[in-house]
């Protein structure tokens, strides 16, 4: 018990765990212990990583008793029933005052369960949104932590640290309360989720209509790039469309089997969405897309359905390209409008303090959707912070205006070549919705009143009105019914 | 306790509970007993009803003594906490053998849940979902009852007797096990939102490109009910459009605030979806249009977003009318092959036996979707039960290939006009998606695979690969990566 005691520890030794691990060793002052279930896989990383001088826990008990108080563990292992076990685990052997965060990729009510169950023994409990995968966590994450403000003072030095740089402001903030991390992490992934889909439509519409390559895509990606476009996936889109199958010489991307998987963060963004009524269109067909890839049998059966020919012939594939790149980068605004919309009320919501211009900030390095337009949005929160809507922020509707008709053809090319483009589409469709003076919403409400007696308001005073259907249609006052 | 005893009781004496009563008392050999929480409003609707000869529960025990055994109760209260406490009340009275049927709009979860524990102390618990609003209740509702295939036997003529008619046969059937009932009531809701958001979309169109008037669409509409589209909803469609304001002399549909409510199904339909990993694209966009158009602030800060300045010129508006009305009847084929497929899906999930064809012949007459086209559905699955997706079976494949252009055509025109049409346009492309021979979702399987190792499958051999994205970027098999 002589022997010097960690500042930090880390639960989890699977390649997540040991990389942040690795990287919290890495930056002067920390003294890292590590904890595994199984000890010798601890063991066996402490072993491969001498460098770190990494205090192997042999137990919980032991793990505990090598770190310095108050005591902070970060747990990475599987969201679930794992996550569950070894808190109850830590609580155990910890002490008031001792800080538990959960790195894993929990569901936020989870988090907020947790919070709750934790902070009764006086342990602070943090759940903390960590993005940028393996690579990330080694090298810098971008963080999402949630939780007290008062274990940020302790945390926040050293999420820090170990957090990607972006102009030089690590990429963390102490984001609100109890769930608020898992939240805008989730947030992130379902964002993510759109982005990936806007490119693979954008990279479909180049490769069947405009007919160029995948090399030639990747070169068109290279140069997106350069511009307002610039961002992570963007430039990993063109690494993946340059890649050779070693086999047949194809571009890897006519080799992969075009079924996409997930791990289910897109999905909880959308249910959560639903729930607190935000509309993310763009999320979920980037969602559904991936479902309707995944359905083999019903893809045979629906094989033979028809559809046109060919490709709508183009007439100056330059300028196809570039419309492509506007109905992209408008796309994806609205898919980060509907993304921090589920931001904002969420915060309503679970009652957080969520600054989210700080949430645009941490996202422009480490994580998968960094990109340079992640700027654009803290400008846009730091000149009005109670923006109803992003879209509706000048930079922003700039773009838009200058991307709209140019989306507008892409997505007629798309429909008339029979080419799915069901984010795009859906975008601009939310798009014209949200501008619209005056929406058939009308005729819903008359029609849920006929059939249901739901009532309706008026456009020209207050108050609540049904119609009479099935009697003689006179209008009454919403009170006068039943 | 020597007065006859009712062979069925109604708990819930607000419209649906109350008509729901009194359309049983309306049956031959039925006694109906009723029960309300406050006795007074119970003691009024039997004073306001003395031909239904209801005997009135004093008390949840009273109400019980009066039941014939076995007892059969059907409770009319809101979803949720007051459904709970009404099962309560009535397990503390009723005996094994008993059965206590919710019809109210329950979550299936909450039913399943419910099942469970009520099942627990001998007593019989029967979710049944029943559509058709109060109209419905009173003269003759879409009953989709679950739970244990023994109550049935009890329960089934009752139901009957009550139930909507269809083609001489009334519309009810054990839907399945437990849940089953409610998750198919769901479902049914779900589709409605999608009917009516493409109902919607076709008027907006009609009256915004084609520029109809209202009383021109209602004519359109009434043609339109005369044919494959026939059904209930358009039906009242043209009824509401037909509508004028008493006081404007303007149409009722000019004057309502175009802010659609919801009750919460539909939002319902689409997360269960989402869990399911089922694409209800179509139904998720109408949940998504009626949130849109329920945010005012948002609406009128991008009031000023460009679009075009005025709808595209058509040519011949005859054609054009004909072409919605075969975008409309696509789309429609889409959502209910989407509500079908979770259907299926919940099926598999929950290890329920759910005929198909049946639940088609059930929604045929008494529910808010009845339409004629139901009948075709019914067809498909007899021919094919186990079909793997609606739009394949020949009728449909048939409709989407006679309307396929000038679905498109439609989509085109919207999307120059500026008109959203999330509806029509994201159900072209869930169909564009589903008969694509090769979806982009392989780039995304590279990308996945490139910043989290997610591994991919391949078009030419079995296994899982990843390639070495940060090394010399050769391809190994899945198994050797961590």
């Amino acid at each position: 018990m002589s022997e010097a005691k960690a500042n930090i520890g880390v639960v989890g030794m699977a390649v997540m765990g040991s990389n942040l691990a690795r990287n919290l060793a890495s930056r002067d002052g920390n003294t890292v212990a590590i904890y595994n279930r199984s000890v010798e896989k601890a063991h066996a990383v402490a072993q491969a990583h001498p460098e770190a001088n990494f205090i192997v826990g042999e137990s919980v008990q032991d793990f505990a008793d090598k770190l310095a108080k108050p005591r902070t563990a970060i747990i990475m292992v599987k969201a679930g029933g794992p996550t569950d076990a070894v808190i109850n685990q830590l609580v155990e052997v910890f002490e008031p005052g001792d800080i538990i965060v959960d790195g894993g990729n929990a569901l936020f009510t989870d988090t907020i369960r947790r919070e709750k169950a934790v902070s009764e023994t006086g342990i602070h409990f943090v759940g903390a949104g960590i993005s940028g995968g393996e690579e990330g966590a080694l090298n810098g994450p971008s963080i999402m932590p949630g939780g007290p403000a008062e274990s940020y003072e302790t945390l926040g030095p050293i999420l820090s640290s170990i957090a990607a740089v972006a102009e030089g402001e690590p990429c963390v903030t102490h984001v609100g309360t109890d769930g608020a991390g898992h939240f805008v992490k989730m947030i992130h992934n379902g964002i993510e989720y759109a982005d990936m889909q806007l490119i693979a439509e954008a990279y479909d519409l180049l490769r069947n209509v405009a007919g160029l390559s995948a090399d030639e895509i990747a070169d068109v990606f290279t140069e997106w790039n350069t511009g307002e476009l610039e961002s992570y996936l963007i430039e990993i889109t063109a690494e993946v469309l340059r890649q050779k199958d070693a086999e047949t010489g194809k571009p890897l991307v006519d080799v992969i089997l075009d079924a996409a998987g997930s791990k289910g963060t897109g999905v909880w963004t959308v249910q959560t969405a639903l729930g607190l009524g935000v509309p993310v269109s763009g999320i979920a067909e980037a969602v559904f897309a991936r479902a309707v890839s995944s359905k083999p049998a019903q893809r045979a059966a629906a094989a033979d359905l028809p559809g046109p020919a060919q490709a709508v012939a183009i007439e100056d594939r330059a300028a196809f390209i570039e419309d492509v790149r506007q109905a992209l980068y408008a796309s994806k605004i609205v898919a980060y409008s509907q993304g921090f919309d589920a931001i904002i009320e969420g915060a309503k919501e679970y009652d957080w303090d969520i600054k989210k211009g700080d949430i645009a900030k941490i996202w422009r390095a480490g994580c998968i959707i960094r990109a340079q337009f992640l700027n654009r949005i803290t400008e846009a929160y730091a000149q009005d912070n109670d923006l109803v809507v992003l879209l509706a922020a000048p930079y922003f509707t700039d773009a838009v205006t200058k991307a709209e008709q140019a989306w507008r053809r892409v997505v007629v090319k798309a429909v008339e070549s029979g080419i799915p483009s069901p984010a795009f589409s859906s975008s601009l469709a939310y798009y014209d919705g949200l501008r619209a003076e005056r929406l058939p919403a009308a005729l819903v409400q008359g029609q849920r009143d006929f059939f249901g007696a739901h009532t309706y308001r008026r456009i020209d005073k207050e108050g609540t009105f049904h119609t009479l259907w099935s009697g003689d249609r006179s209008e009454v006052s919403a009170q006068d019914t039943h």
